[in-house]
């Protein structure tokens, strides 16, 4: 091992960025790391190394130190410099973390939005488990287009930072945009978020205190369950069901003076139901009455497949209690990342104080793609197209559920969204049955995910938006083989691992 | 009036995304408004609204029933349907929203980061407050092209919902850009944030429980002191000097047991200091014995105008506690909004765990032009541009400041980042000095911006950045002629409301 020769053939340059004596020690750690230079070794005093590199000897000099500060080499006095025998502890090993940390609101299904996306699925596993748009439809061609003929709308300015509420112009798209539903508010009541997931997420944290009261339908969106328990709050449920129980409501109203209700009014996650008319206007009167504070989460509501769906509670709010959050990440594509709140302007001004402590302001770029995908009508006619897509898809699981499925399931056909909502008519073991789904390669959100406190559930909830219709048959197929087969042992509620929840 | 004219006129159609019904409410609602339809007008019956508008009967009764909730028309029983005499207040004013909302900590400079963009400055105000990079050095017209280039690098599936820590491509290449510094991080121990403000806020989340202790220097960043103090922290200082002042910190890490320090070590936010790399030696070995994390924010260490800065605390960590913040936000645009944290994994498992509640996950296109901007070595090639540009602004102020306030003010040549700060020499009232500083149309941040507990300060930060030379040059003018008229009166400190703090 010839070390004069290893030396002169090292890559370091002015020209980088980074400091020679940074460069030189990372190559000299390379080479001790990969064993050119092996444990034991001496290397040469700074003073050498210097004229062999025809650089200082501060240089090398800094090296050596940043080295010895790695624990890769050692001075030892009147001796010289050697690369180090024993190798010091492994960095993550010397910190105890967990005692560390805050305390953390652990919920079994914690993890499951993550596991999403990141859980490798056996291969040809089909999927009807997300709440995921299908990725061929995302209108990326119309969007670059549309986006490079209107980009000099944007100044210089416009991709620095902006305010936290939004960038002005989209906030008044937003607004005319509702307004053809009936909404009423002016862009100062619009708050751009990123995603509706922040806009949930911040209305929690200016609202819920510890021990705070809250209505929830049951069962319902399992991110929301989560944002609630996690700030502390207690939960209220109302059971699914056709119409909305006005005296369990107004019992909890007098009882427990609960600070918000949260609800999807329209093709709910996940049931699919949607709040009549009547019911809507009936809440927003009892909300009235107890000044209830009312979080409508709309993701679905254009995608209806048979007629549109009735107003929103925000267009029928008149005492101004109503807050609502939009996104269009279901229906144009999740990777914008924006979305909205709509709410009195105190709520407005709170929630953009909570936001700007947590990302001072959504991302530019995206809030003008948004801007562009409205005014240029990407948006309208995305809207049309994928009704019809989702619709012919809806109808594929149905036909293929009452084909494969007939002893097996009952289900309401829904009226739009994304899911049919499952009911297996015999007691099922949890367990046993994402055990078999895994093992026959479909996956499915299972129904205790949606419900708070355990609550024991034989539902399923199933995606049709993702896959083309083949493949959802083919997915019912497998899950109809697999109920058949099922035992009926022993009912076992339990979370079930790695599996999507959005 | 002729109603049947005005209502025939009305521009309805079953092509439109809403319900017709609404539509119709809509219509009727714009004309009630602009007095088209004036107050107490008698409006046709459902039964004849249906006949002239040619639709159904349950559509007009469904208009009415809208109209009516909104308090906008009244049906007199037996009598018919009238454009209502009396409007209903304002829906806004019915809740008494500061009775629901959270407790919120009120710092007094809070809303100071929001009035930046929002306030709007008289005319021809030269701003040197706001941390902002030159919006005419942002490369939009590279990044356009680099993109292009490579944008079928990106899958659709690629738009959709992605991980939480972050697309994993975009993780390896900032491990790697980063390696070029010494840092010996591996993709992941890489966290994707939306901006280091949002990294800064999950780690005070995963860390920070009330009563806990912190570290910071003094003056330091406001957004970290809002960020530590909201969080309940109790906050301990170590004031400014050429030294780390390690007895100082010993006593606090013995006496106190503080949880974290969160620190600025290269270019400091608002000092300029560098931390030399002995003592951040000296504080890593501190650091080590006592297991206190560290918070390294770092948005500026790549903007130096005489050499390279030390390596950053991160590469010299050995003991695996220090949590990395870095950002392109100054250094290339701010409008990406996207940063990253580097730590242990333990940490990025615990940040990734707050983050996907905070917004599932940072934004997709963000991400990939800044993974495009590494690859192509836009970033490489910027940042020498930039290095050049930004060190002819700072001569220029420093050129200027010793013209025009040889008298007035006392300052260090900072050897890179963004801002110059200055002592005043003589006493003065901080109210009196931002009033006269309005109305000679320059602006700057005060020092009393940077430290806690409303410590006095007759400091002045002064960013270089933004503007051309002859802009820098006049500002400092005006500041010049401003403090030699300013009165030496009684020191009154006091938060400057609408000023920029970044």
């Amino acid at each position: 091992m010839d070390i004069t020769k290893i030396i002169i053939g090292l890559h370091i340059s002015t020209s980088h960025d980074a400091p020679l004596y940074v460069q030189l020690a990372n190559c000299l750690a390379a080479k001790i790391k990969d064993s050119t230079l092996p444990r034991g070794t001496k290397l040469p005093p700074e003073r050498e190394l210097a004229k062999m590199l025809k650089i200082s000897r501060t240089t090398t000099l800094s090296s050596y130190r940043l080295l010895e500060e790695r624990g890769l080499i050692q001075s030892k006095m009147g001796s010289g410099t050697y690369v180090n025998d024993s190798t010091k502890p492994t960095v993550d090993g010397s910190m105890a973390w967990d005692q560390l940390f805050s305390p953390q609101y652990k919920s079994p299904m914690a993890s499951l939005l993550r596991t999403l996306i990141a859980a490798p699925t056996a291969e040809e596993t089909i999927s009807l488990a997300a709440g995921m748009p299908d990725p061929s439809f995302y209108p990326l061609d119309l969007i670059e287009l549309a986006f490079t003929k209107r980009k000099d709308d944007f100044t210089r300015t416009d991709y620095g930072y902006i305010a936290t509420e939004g960038y002005f112009p989209l906030r008044q798209a937003i607004a005319k945009w509702q307004s053809q539903f009936g909404s009423q508010a002016t862009p100062d009541q619009i708050l751009i978020v990123s995603g509706s997931q922040q806009g949930l997420y911040l209305t929690v944290k200016a609202f819920i205190e510890q021990q705070d009261y809250v209505i929830v339908e049951s069962p319902t969106y399992l991110g929301a369950i989560q944002a609630l328990e996690a700030a502390g709050a207690r939960i209220l449920t109302l059971p699914d069901s056709d119409h909305l129980d006005l005296e369990l409501l107004e019992d909890y109203l007098i009882r427990y003076r609960p600070k918000l209700m949260y609800t999807i009014p329209t093709f709910q996650n996940p049931t699919g139901r949607v709040m009549s008319l009547d019911d809507r206007q009936a809440l927003i009167e009892l909300a009235t009455r107890y000044r209830l504070v009312i979080i409508e989460d709309d993701p679905y509501s254009l995608l209806y497949y048979e007629k549109p769906a009735p107003p929103s509670l925000k267009s029928l709010d008149t005492y101004g209690g109503v807050i609502y959050i939009g996104t269009f990440s279901k229906t144009l594509l999740p990777g914008l990342r924006t979305g909205w709140v709509t709410a009195a302007q105190p709520v407005i001004n709170r929630l953009a104080q909570e936001k700007q402590h947590v990302d001072l302001h959504s991302n530019n770029l995206a809030q003008f793609i948004l801007l562009v995908c409205i005014e240029e009508n990407i948006l309208a006619d995305h809207l049309t197209k994928v009704r019809s897509e989702y619709k012919k898809r809806r109808d594929a699981m149905v036909h293929a559920l009452r084909r494969y499925c007939k002893e097996t399931i009952d289900f309401s056909v829904p009226a739009g969204g994304f899911y049919i909502w499952c009911k297996i008519k015999h007691p099922i073991s949890v367990t046993e049955l994402m055990h078999r789904a895994a093992v026959s390669r479909v996956a499915f959100v299972p129904g205790i995910a949606f419900y708070t406190n355990g609550t024991h559930s034989n539902e399923i909830r199933l995606c049709f938006a993702t896959h083309n219709e083949e493949l959802l048959k083919e997915g019912i197929r497998r899950i109809g083989q697999l109920l058949m087969t099922l035992s009926t042992n022993k009912i076992q509620p339990c979370p079930a691992a790695g599996l999507p929840l959005i």
